[in-house]
């Protein structure tokens, strides 16, 4: 599985009360690394298709408070369905300590029909090949 | 189980580049939902101790729109265990249609020491009663 | 001056560490009431031109607090311009004081060449009759 | 003046329907860089004050796309009142224009009445020096 790492800078807004990132923002966090992740994968070009967020689980597992340093974020596709993926989103703070896990099911999606289509052939090879190297 | 019914006042920001409500923000709707829960459930009062998100999960079944109308979100309390509980949220959009469906755990949790704690009971006797009425 | 009154609800994720709704917000609770005073005037239809915020000014005067009535934003359209109008936006909390006050400058703009363009006449009826009535 | 320069890490959830980073997230730019200047005066510790913005105004000049390229802010203090101090904040594009300029005012704030309070001796000493030097 090809490993796409994100940093992402913390922001004062991502507080809450407690002073905590807020767990909302975690949600943020593994969609801006799936987008840089896309831009990886498809070399800064549109893949050509939408793609909807179909599922997500979050396991929160430490706070994340304000720090200089920006958090990392690992994503991975791990299983290519015939109109959607699977991934995983690793979040981990400036100690090396996983934050936060998350998974999730990514499906494409006619802007037009608004409906879930299959991926087309030169999507899923580029997929693929971040499955299996 | 006692049903938990918010309205939530979609905003033109909670959209995303595609003109729907954006996955992240249904986080934010099912935590300001919790929110409301928690006024009603110790009557606007502060429940004594802090709550902190464990784990949630997400499906999105629906794109959801800018619309006028509020969405309901149904949130209900499930189970309750020694320092947390389980709670869903179902997020129905103005034609009725279930728009996404959550579930997860919240712990309770000590500001000082940043742990989870056990609930203390007046707390408990109240998520009881939201169970069994 | 025809007011337009929109009542924005509040949400907990509104709220910085200090409790109050973040200065940031203002911003956003303006926007929605823009938004909800064009779908007045156009009558929930698009105005069939984009507009972007060239200028605003916000003047903060009293902290806001997360409570369950809604924030009451008075939009004012005050003058027009060739491909701009002025507007007033009148944040009022639940005890009837003025919270914030802000007002600016919206600019009609054409997407495909992401530039000004002058208002055109249908649309300047429109908002001529907001400032007349 | 000294000036404090902040990278801001643009966000696909900074971006609206146009696809332009949306106007209210130049002011959670703008605070960014603040919280920035102010680690930055402070040496990391707190001021040992709090500080609420009083008024911003902020032109918007172009607009600012997704881009992997951070925003430049920089931060300036312009002016020191007895309990308040006058900033500019300029955001700069990867292409190095001016795409807004902000100015505004923060108030030093005691928490406990929820009242501006003149800046402390100390504090004053450090923003007179980021005027001078």
């Amino acid at each position: 599985l090809t490993v796409y790492r994100a940093e992402i800078q913390r922001r004062f807004s991502d507080l809450d009360l407690m002073g905590h990132v807020n767990n909302v923002v975690f949600a943020e966090y593994a969609q801006e690394a799936r987008v840089l992740m896309f831009r990886e994968l498809f070399h800064g070009q549109a893949s050509g298709v939408a793609w909807v967020l179909a599922r997500q689980e979050i396991d929160f597992r430490r706070p994340v408070m304000l720090r200089p340093e920006p958090l990392l974020v690992e994503s991975r596709i791990t299983e290519i369905g015939r109109s959607s993926f699977r991934f995983t989103s690793c979040m981990i703070d400036e100690t090396g300590a996983v934050a936060a896990d998350a998974a999730g099911v990514m499906v494409c999606f006619d802007k037009e029909t608004q409906q879930g289509i299959p991926i087309p052939d030169s999507v899923r090879e580029v997929l693929q090949r971040a499955i299996e190297e």
